[in-house]
């Protein structure tokens, strides 16, 4: 991967109040591949119930769609916006930070599809999601 | 609706540092119906690209994913983890409040099934969701 | 409606081995707003277990997806690529004809987004569906 | 596997009008791991467009619901109503037998997650497929 892809990346992941808000560390990707790993550390902000240590599901969601679209971003080396996303819970998240991964399952002419997983400190699978995102060149 | 549900919806809504972090505002309810208003105000941390005054969809996602649970909330008078959403951005939100109208498609033994649509200030509709939500009491 | 659209609509539904074998019927449609009604009569091919007359999800999945396709070439006078569909099951289908309701959320430049409600003869919900279609003019 | 597990899956895979109608063929099954693979060999019935052999995209979605739930029949034991399901479509399958491969990523008190693929004769993926199904024991 050249240290472009990666500038860009990283810089794209600091950009916007909200991508700063939720605080995400790029870890590496394979552009060719469309694969991406994104670190998402825990912070209090975060949690679902009073002194739980529970993430609630909104940043789960949130950071799923944003690792499936930088997967593309990857592979594509400019901004994507989401057209769809479907996000299955599958386990709580306590007391760990997150590893989100994304793999490109197609890159097509208008349309762009991406498998997530986001695993806990153990490497267990806490978040699945699918997403849609549209390929097209702005007009 | 008895001041009851209405005071305990305020309540979850305020509950957990990231609820309080999205800052919503409980708008009305009809706990027979399953229906649901809740009002997402904008404020600059939610902001997708510098000075755009446009939202990630990240906040939309959670918004949604809350909504939808709240939804079931007023049904059924108890917290109600998500299984799984779906999300679909319709156009971009832009400088505007945002309003969350939740509707119960099904209250069944073990899941629960509902519709959320997010609006603008000029009453169109930014994105769309349906999520299903475990409503099997605990063990 | 002209003639014209409604002569597409039924002759497209009764192109192609699957869409005769399923034996829909065109009902009506709004071409400007997107919406369309399609039946779909039950018979024995249909049936998931023996003697039981319950519709098996299979073919309501099918018909969820024709149904959307449907409203967006009400709209656009073309055939419309699926892109990605969401299924809920909501009730057993039981001894009953079906009504596919579907309209448009959406048609923009290169992805369509349809709502869809299955009804039985009771006029209750048995299934809901979302799809996202590809509205890109062929290359 | 033991062969009861085995024969049941087989008479369930041939159980019913329209599971009969598509012809599925049990491959080989995981029972612990929730791993299934069944096989579609493609018919005339199926057909998009005339003269295509293009399959149409509804005994896609059909088969994708069976293949998941049937991941899950091969863990438990027992039939499994489908909760919802979410279908992606990645390339068009033309003039090729089909398999689906079933993963179950989760199999909870009330709710299991399968994910499926479907993959043409040369091992391409054409579409993937991932459900939620109520494994609550009937009441």
């Amino acid at each position: 991967m050249s240290d472009t892809i990666e500038d860009l990346l990283k810089s794209y992941l600091a950009t916007g109040s909200f991508q700063r808000f939720l605080g995400m560390e790029f870890q590496s990707c394979d552009a060719e591949k469309g694969e991406i790993v994104i670190r998402l550390p825990y912070k209090p902000e975060f949690e679902r119930g009073p002194d739980t240590r529970q993430w609630h599901g909104g940043p789960l969601a949130a950071f799923i769609d944003i690792v499936g679209d930088f997967a593309l971003i990857a592979m594509l080396g400019r901004g994507i916006p989401t057209i769809n996303l479907r996000i299955d819970y599958l386990r709580p998240a306590v007391d760990t930070d997150l590893v989100g991964t994304g793999r490109v399952l197609r890159a097509g002419r208008s349309v762009g599809v991406v498998d997530v997983e986001l695993t806990d400190d153990k490497g267990r699978i806490v978040a699945v999601g699918r997403g849609s995102y549209s390929t097209l060149p702005p007009a």
